[in-house]
């Protein structure tokens, strides 16, 4: 299997960073078009877990933005022709904590989307 | 692109409960083996993160096994020919927060292997 074909590499870091950008505007358009419209798409915020892309808009509707951040390490990585992994950590403002986002994107014939993400704040464990 | 292929679907699900049994176990060895052994391969804990098989490697070795948990629901979606999303609730014993775990399955010559991993307990967001 062909890991990081540089032409996929650039697509999906490339709709990763369209991403980050609309999360910042609250450009809830462009976030749900990122996102694969199945019911089988999922993503666990710090706060909530949300199944299916109608629970994930219901959500960013009544959410009013996310709170502004700015992204630390960024790891992509790209498995065969259709498959990609996202690790990100990210610095809200007023915040020493670190948050973490890992995205699984697919690469379908209307484009990269997330179908699956998981959003959380470092803390402890217990 | 197909979704949810049955054979496969049941492949990964076994290998997700596989990983589920050696985690409770402290079976370092299985859980290893359920991990593609490569840099890119990253995991989230909820109070750590790791880059790398080596890093992931490290922290077993010393972590001593994790707190014992019940898994609650599991979502599993098989994206083509070589791909899943595995997203799942858990809750520790003696801990009424929710845990929400997410992992990312590719499969490679030697079977399905995790690639990415998320691991957090629900709490504040701030």
């Amino acid at each position: 299997m062909k890991i990081d074909d540089p032409v996929l590499h650039a697509e999906v870091t490339e709709a990763f960073y369209e991403y980050e950008r609309a999360l910042m505007a609250d450009d809830v358009a462009a976030m749900d078009a990122l996102f694969h419209d199945a019911p089988t798409t999922n993503r666990y915020g710090a706060g909530e877990v949300l199944y299916g892309i109608e629970e994930i808009r219901e959500f960013r509707k009544g959410r009013g933005g996310s709170p502004q951040r700015k992204l630390g390490k960024v790891a992509i990585t790209v498995y065969g022709d259709c498959f990609a992994t996202a690790d990100a950590e990210f610095f809200r403002e007023g915040s020493e904590r670190r948050g973490r986002q890992t995205q699984s994107w697919v690469k379908f014939e209307d484009g990269w989307k997330v179908v699956s993400a998981h959003v959380s704040l470092e803390g402890n464990t217990h």
